[in-house]
C-alpha cells in the first residue's frame, strides 16, 4: 500500500477533514498492546480547543485501550484502501494485531503513545478531554493535540458509510464563499 | 423549489442517510415561535432507541427552542438547494422568520410540534433523550422517533461542510457488503 508524508497542520482547521463525516482509523495503545479500529460515529465539537467526539462501543477491544490509556489517534484512510478499512472493522484486536496482519506501517505520535498509520491520508492526535459520558454512552470527548496531512492529493477521497457493507465515496467540492458573511467563515 | 413526497422509514435504519455525514436541518418550535439552523456537528449514537447527538451553539436562536421544546426534526436537503442552506447558516432566526423569508414549506410532524420542511428529501422527528451536557458541552441527545424519507431520488445527493465555505457533494456509492461478517451488517 502507498504511504503518504504527512506535513504539520494547525489542529483547530481539522473540521475540514471530519466534519465531512469520513470513515477513520483509530488507534490505541495501553502497556504494550495496541489496536486499530473502523469508526464512523464522530463529530466535531470545537476549534479552540479542538475537540472531536466518537462513540467507542464497549465491546470493542479499543474500547479498554482508550479509556486505560487516555489518548488516540484518528487516522483518515482514502477510498484506495477500503478493502482495509473493511477488514479492520471485520475483526477482533483480542485475536489479531491488525497492524501487522493488514500491512500497516506505524509512526509514533509526537504528543501521544498511539501510532499513527502511514498508509493514511492525515493523522489527528488526541488526548482524552472528558471522560465523563464514556460509562454511561460509550461517548469519548477528545482534544487534538497534533495534526499531519498529506499535500498529495490536495483533497483526499474518503469514504462515508451507509450501512450494509455500503460506502459513499466524497465527490467533488463545491464553494459558495461569496454567499457567507465574513463572520461565518 | 421542488417539494418531496416523504414515506414512513424504520427509525432504526436512519444511520444510512445520517452516518455519512451529511449538512442537516434542523427545525425547532416552542410557544408559537420557530427556527431551522444549518447544522454540520451531529453523529449517530445508537440503532435501537435510535439515537442521534449535536451540537448546537448556545448563542443560536435554536438553541433556546430546542432545550424548552426538547424536540427538534432534522431534515436532510440535498444539492439542488445548497444556496437556501447557506442563507439559512447565514441568518438569524431572532430577526427573521426564515421559513418564509427562504420559501421553505413545512407540514407538521407528527410526533413533534417541530415543523417537517417539505424542500428537503428526508425528515427525521425527534425527542430529548439525554439533556444533561447541554449546558456543559451544548450537546444534545436525541431519539429519533418518526422517520420519513424520498422514494425517489433513490439515494439523496447531499452536500457536507469542509469549512471556508467549501462543500463536498456526495459521490457514487460502492458495495463491499460480501466482506462483512453477519453479523457486522
Amino acid at each position: 500500500m502507498k504511504q503518504y508524508r504527512q506535513h504539520p497542520f494547525p489542529v483547530e482547521d481539522v473540521r475540514r477533514f471530519l466534519e465531512p463525516g469520513p470513515i477513520v482509523l483509530v488507534s490505541t495503545a495501553w502497556r504494550g498492546q495496541r489496536d486499530v479500529m473502523t469508526l464512523g460515529w464522530h463529530m466535531v465539537m470545537g476549534f479552540s480547543p479542538s475537540l472531536w467526539a466518537c462513540y467507542l462501543w464497549n465491546e470493542n477491544h479499543s474500547f479498554e485501550l482508550a479509556k486505560r490509556s487516555r489518548e488516540c489517534v484518528i487516522n483518515l484512510p482514502t477510498v484506495d484502501i477500503v478493502d482495509t478499512v473493511v477488514r479492520i472493522g471485520n475483526s477482533s484486536g483480542a485475536e489479531i494485531d491488525k497492524f501487522a496482519s493488514f500491512g500497516l506501517s506505524t509512526t509514533p505520535g509526537e504528543a501521544v503513545a498511539a501510532p499513527r498509520i502511514r498508509e493514511c491520508w492525515a493523522s489527528f492526535e488526541c488526548r482524552l478531554h472528558d471522560g465523563s459520558q464514556i460509562n454511561k454512552h460509550n461517548l469519548f470527548i477528545w482534544e487534538v493535540v497534533r495534526a499531519h496531512v498529506a499535500h498529495r492529493p490536495k483533497t483526499p477521497r474518503t469514504v462515508h458509510y451507509r450501512g450494509d457493507g455500503r460506502f459513499m465515496v466524497s465527490g467533488p467540492d463545491i464553494s459558495r464563499k461569496r454567499m457567507f458573511l465574513p463572520e461565518m467563515l
